[in-house]
């Protein structure tokens, strides 16, 4: 148990879901159906690896607030390229890009998930938009009491608004929350701000070779495997 | 069945929660225990009286957003000076204000959302805040997809933003949005959005001797009895 926290905020690409399978998946879908012969794992790598990259003049306050799928539309033209693939009508890239609505979860998540509701207020405080977090949820089971982050503070992790909004719109003090992530960087961020947090072990997010975020490297509340022994640790 | 529709949006205070009940019965819990002698469902109205008059100086612009938990406690605080009761503490008064937090649904209500969530995103369309459509729903098992409306919006129904922010955060045309209310001026606005309508009867939302909205005025989609006969009719 964790003394007064109320909320649970989840991270949720790689946390929640398995983007890099689900992506590989949907890709080599595509590249069966329109005959292209792509390494589908290293083409997830790299339109993931513009994430990051896209958001920051956003952070910085350069470009106003774009949501998360105009940005993958705008990456996914960039790796096709990288790629050399130049057979995709804008149908294909629209459905393609909404692979991002379809990632499957990692297979504790929707049990962890329930399990967790009936005690706490589980929300999202994902970068990710409405859209995407309500029609994962549906096909994913996510039982989401509500979707915060990104698009209601209109800014993207590890932005402060981002968490103090999501606080303030529960009506909670931060420390009344609790960020649950796999990256050990939106914990940092989440305890800075009085948050409390914990770390959920997600070794295969990026493949079998994952050199990342392996082991909590802070001194968060909480470390676990998986949403089931969340759940355990929160007495739920 | 009406077409393309994929998304119902739903009006809350009186179209699936009853206010008045649920205010009047906690007015009386809070009589009892400080031996206040008042009509408890008259102060339920006069305190109700007050909300869209509390919000038209936001959607004016006059002034800035302003969440509904602090508008229902400056008209708490009114509704208390018009009836002449001055023994609540500050304690009293806010537990009194998150009595909105704690309101019940009407019997139909949780499982007519539950069928129809099965084949459509259900979303809130209020001016409630985010706490309390999230404790409300948890405590009436109200199964929401995601809550849009005010907070998102930062603006008050009938004002077009939030209306078009919902239909956009979701990825849809308004058209493909349904507004389901009790409120024939809520379907009224969102209708001249070109979203879809559908009238849901509350004839005691007000109590025994109500004399609005207990008819449709407009040419609305549709128009039902409850949210098991709105299931019905849109084949779920």
């Amino acid at each position: 148990m964790v003394e007064n926290v109320k909320a649970l905020l989840f991270d949720v690409f790689g946390t929640v879901v398995d983007w890099r399978s689900s992506i590989t998946r949907e890709g080599e879908a595509l590249g069966a159906r329109l005959g292209i012969y792509a390494d589908w794992a290293a083409f997830a790598d790299d339109w993931r690896g513009r994430y990051q990259p896209a958001m920051e003049p956003i952070r910085s306050g350069e470009r106003p607030y774009t949501d998360l799928d105009a940005l993958h539309h705008e990456n996914l033209n960039a790796t096709l390229e990288a790629f050399g693939i130049d057979v995709l009508s804008e149908e294909d890239k629209q459905d393609f890009n909404r692979a991002w609505h379809r990632l499957d979860p990692w297979p504790d998540s929707a049990d962890g998930l329930t399990r967790l509701k009936q005690s706490y207020v589980i929300a999202t405080l994902s970068n990710g938009g409405v859209a995407i977090m309500v029609n994962m949820a549906k096909r994913a089971g996510l039982p989401w009491d509500c979707i915060l982050g990104a698009p209601f503070a209109r800014q993207y992790k590890p932005h402060p608004d981002v968490y103090l909004h999501a606080a303030d719109a529960l009506g909670l003090f931060p420390w009344e929350c609790m960020m649950v992530a796999a990256h050990n960087g939106d914990l940092q961020a989440a305890q800075e701000l009085e948050l409390r947090t914990a770390f959920v072990r997600r070794p295969t997010e990026h493949g079998p070779n994952q050199t990342t975020d392996l082991e909590p490297s802070g001194d968060w509340d909480l470390a676990c495997e998986n949403f089931l022994e969340l759940a355990d640790k929160l007495g739920c």
